[in-house]
């Protein structure tokens, strides 16, 4: 049955189908249907994830069967230190260009962006099939279409835990995980070959404090199942013991909102509804108002709000202006910014670029995150900004105000116990993290070859009882989407941004007498980024020599002067003498106009 | 009486002054030197960080009394992300200007770049003075020396416990601490006003594998002086607890090369000589040979043997290109590259670029060093290559193989009940790490008003019953370091690189004709990191027919074109244009040569 709020309609949830028949009833495909008993010798499974593999990130995953394909989720990755400007990050659908009409639907684990980000760009060009995904999820993936409104409404299917959604030769049912996000969905994939558990990315939290414990009676019973294959959520791998449990953190909370003189400013996440919960239900117990700050986190709060994932009382939340009407000790704030990202709400106000807030003396600010590897050095500059001003801070390695969304090793451990798979297949993760968590499946007794450590673009091939890396490449490599451009910035621009960016351009503009093959002029000589050029007249000066130089002695040589020719010389001569100066290598840009 | 190695001649360490009666019988400068009872009440102790405080890195504080001014320490510091094609950035020393001749002294409290780095840069401008510090320490600054050929050579006298350095108003001994280098200098720097108690970089290490541990009985009695200041190293004091001895380390070392079937590969820090020593011992237990790799490791190494800091049984060092003729688990090798740096030992191992060694199934690599801010990104993903190559890797998060340098909350605690100062001046790393030092201190007992939280640029002036920041802005900005340049590159260099790494550049050259005023044939772009040009043709199209409407209209509409103000239209209309586009902001240069 699907799930469905008795107060939504059709009518107030415009672009969310509930197509209540549909899911158990959709049309199998029909080359598929019930030749599954003859064909499995020579049909095999094929699993191939494109992103999510060998990083943290722009998580998809294709299941195909014969000519049914379903896909796991579709994320998005934030770019890498030696990609600038790159917004984000896209896997690659190459392999299903053609395959359009086989994709039978797309099944979103839950509403992270490394989840969810790519739906807008990939969906319109896999020809929108069917969507299937919890309704908190559907929501924020609906919220998120608005931003692109010439792309054509999704079709989604909202799910629930007794949901079984058949698509041609695959069965799809659900189980409840834990994670720092409600509603997310586990997935068990029944194939022709066997069932294949996907955790999606899961912890177990026994006291969780706005959702239930994780199912895992419900796992153990698929446990049950002879499972051909489980594929786990690797990004916890390396830590050891046990992920903290929420209502340790809210103890934590707690005490902190007890303690505090000031004003409590909590930066988090903001797809982290929990933590937001938390806050809100202590916050509440001090007499403390809540104002919210940061449009990405009040999107969410309000979609949690009205599909009731937030419980507040009436009251409780004012606007961040109102904040200065009550005493220093009855409000918090919470709002985005705790990974030091530039435009979020807590740099605005410790820059004094936020309208309504600034930081006062005994302010406590709570980093209720970790830190993205990256952003550390950020986030210790945003640290001593707010002791400069007078706050002071706690964060998760100081107290327990945060616990991340990823089973740890015991919980990796537990889940492996619980669904004994033929078959262990480490997702989520750079490659280290697959292989740490790959030890620990050979650990618990399956075998070596058992363990299948895959990377993005690899085709799995599975059986009943055999399972296979093949030898296909299947493109995986990043699309890159910058703007309005989506893989349009390849290696070359990149290469060329790294390179400005280390030292600078310089280009010498050289007009030349077309019948002559002189020199008209001293060239012009545009930099950036290179040198401070109004200390470095001399420097200047010398190299509009040389440059004339070079151009006269190679153009006379020829009477039909090759330009190109003179143009590589100018640039290796003229970015020698510039390194032999100034030991930076800026790109030396020669550009010849005749007239 | 200074240390000095009898088997050492000036002769062969020809750089290094032992000048034995120098530095007891100093001349002191003669307008301070029997003034100091009349004059205290004018006079004042000044002490002025230019570096070291609000960041990790780039140490450098004077203290001036008077006419007289000592130097503790001259360090770099490593850019931040934001500062594209930076090497390194030194101190600002312009307060000095004017003033060198006052210059007493300047005290290195150990080897690593953060407190020496800038030496071969300041110390010509400042009129090289003479120069204290420890046997290890002069030999690794000499070394770096040999890289500024036409840098006039040092004034080093070498120092040990028992040294007195009568300099002026200053008297300054020296007391043992452990860090991670041998031969540390803690500072007691007797003034006029009382005795202040410099740190230098610290922990206490009790049982250290190749030092002896630091000496608390000399510093307790140093405490019962009525200390004035304590200046204590603040990098861990948001780490709770005490730091890992060295030992510990060691036993870990130990089991992991007990295991280890194949190869070791230990990535250190090059400095790291306690480290290198114990990976010695412990191969020369398991009878491995002992391969040594990278440039400033084995310059490093050989200082540090010379001076007889470093243990080895002769044939147990081995070249990188030996390994290969021993059984793999025979030898280890010790390189640089723990932090993922782009051309050290162990990433060109991984990149198949090094000559001689290719990581093999079952090698070990210990990552014994923690990772910098900054570089997580990196490090994961040199250690997914490592996986992928067959290696298995041991980081200081899954066991104890590195212990940092600094001491963590329980040893500030230490340090401060030790030493029970009047003054308390949190010194080394961000303001939120000093903050919290004081923090700590405030919780011992010294009041609040007795706690100064200082900036680079303060200037601190006590007396011996009194500490205030006074007013002075004292110069103390960024002074970057790029190839050959001091200085030269300064904000407006660092903004061009950041916004040409963000989205290229874009130059537009406008050829017109001086009589006419019009464009002569179509405008030439040239564009960089912006777009790929081959696959834009039709965008660069439009933009040159929109830069011809631009300037023709605006060139026609007056006599004498104004090209200051055309130019200023084509930079902002363009620039536009490309954004509604592309939705990116590549830095428009517009070009008008007139022919």
């Amino acid at each position: 049955m699907i799930q469905k709020k008795e107060t939504t309609t059709q009518q107030e949830r415009h672009s969310i189908h509930y197509q209540r028949p549909m899911t158990q009833q959709r049309k199998t495909s029909p080359h598929s249907f019930g030749a599954n008993t003859q064909q499995t010798k020579t049909k095999k499974l094929r699993i191939i994830p494109l992103g999510g593999l060998e990083e943290v990130g722009r998580n998809m995953t294709l299941f195909e069967y014969d000519r049914d394909i379903i896909i796991v989720d579709m994320g998005l990755q934030f770019p890498e230190e030696d990609m600038p400007g790159i917004d984000y990050i896209i896997p690659n659908t190459n392999y299903l260009k053609g395959k359009e009409k086989n994709i039978r639907g797309v099944f979103i684990t839950h509403g992270h962006m490394d989840h969810i980000g790519a739906i807008p760009h990939l969906m319109p060009k896999l020809g929108n099939p069917p969507m299937f995904t919890a309704v908190l999820t559907a929501g924020i993936i609906e919220k998120k279409q608005e931003d692109y409104p010439n792309v054509s409404s999704l079709n989604i299917t909202v799910v629930n835990f007794e949901s079984k959604i058949n698509l041609g030769n695959f069965k799809v049912e659900f189980f409840h995980v834990n994670h720092n996000i409600p509603d997310v969905l586990g997935l068990a994939i029944y194939t022709p070959e066997g069932l294949v558990i996907h955790t999606g990315d899961f912890k177990f939290d026994h006291s969780p404090t706005t959702d239930k414990p994780a199912d895992i009676g419900r796992i153990a019973r698929l446990g049950s199942q002879n499972v051909l294959a489980l594929m786990s959520d690797s990004t916890g791998a390396e830590n050891p013991g046990y992920s903290v449990s929420e209502h340790e953190i809210q103890k934590t909370l707690d005490h902190i909102l007890s303690k505090a003189k000031g004003r409590v400013i909590v930066a988090t996440f903001s797809s982290l509804i929990s933590r937001i919960q938390q806050i809100i239900t202590i916050s509440e117990k001090y007499d403390r108002k809540v104002a919210i700050d940061g449009y990405s986190m009040k999107t969410n709060i309000e979609i949690a709000n009205k599909l009731g994932y937030l419980k507040f009382k009436r009251g409780t939340i004012i606007r961040p202006e109102q904040m200065k009407n009550y005493p220093n000790d009855k409000v918090s704030l919470m709002c985005t910014g705790a990974q030091g990202e530039g435009k979020a709400v807590l740099m605005r106000i410790v820059n004094k670029e936020h309208r309504h807030i600034q930081i006062k003396k005994d302010d406590t600010v709570i980093f209720s995150s970790s830190v993205v590897p990256g952003n550390e050095r950020t986030v210790q500059n945003l640290k001593d900004q707010l002791y400069r001003q007078g706050a002071s801070v706690v964060h998760y390695k100081m107290m327990d105000v945060h616990a991340g969304g990823h089973a740890q090793i015991e919980d990796l451990k537990m889940m492996i116990n619980l669904i004994k798979p033929k078959f262990f297949i480490p997702i989520h993760g750079n490659y280290y993290m697959l292989r740490l968590h790959a030890n620990i499946a050979e650990n618990l007794g399956i075998p070596t070859s058992n363990t299948i450590v895959a990377c993005n673009g690899n085709a799995i091939e599975m059986t009943k009882n055999s399972a296979i890396i093949t030898k296909e490449k299947i493109p995986s490599n990043y699309v890159m989407v910058d703007g309005l451009g989506v893989g349009d910035v390849g290696n070359v621009v990149i290469r060329d941004r790294q390179q400005m960016s280390e030292d600078g351009m310089f280009t010498i503009v050289i007009i030349v007498d077309s019948k002559t093959g002189k020199i008209i002029g001293s060239p012009d000589i545009i930099s950036r980024g290179f040198i401070y050029m109004k200390g470095s007249t001399e420097l200047i000066n010398e190299t509009k020599t040389k440059v004339i130089e070079i151009v006269n002695k190679k153009a006379s040589a020829e009477h039909n002067s090759n330009w190109a020719y003179i143009k590589d010389n100018v640039r290796d001569q003229i970015g020698q003498f510039l390194f032999n100066k100034t030991q930076r290598r800026p790109m030396v840009l020669p550009v010849v106009i005749e007239v």
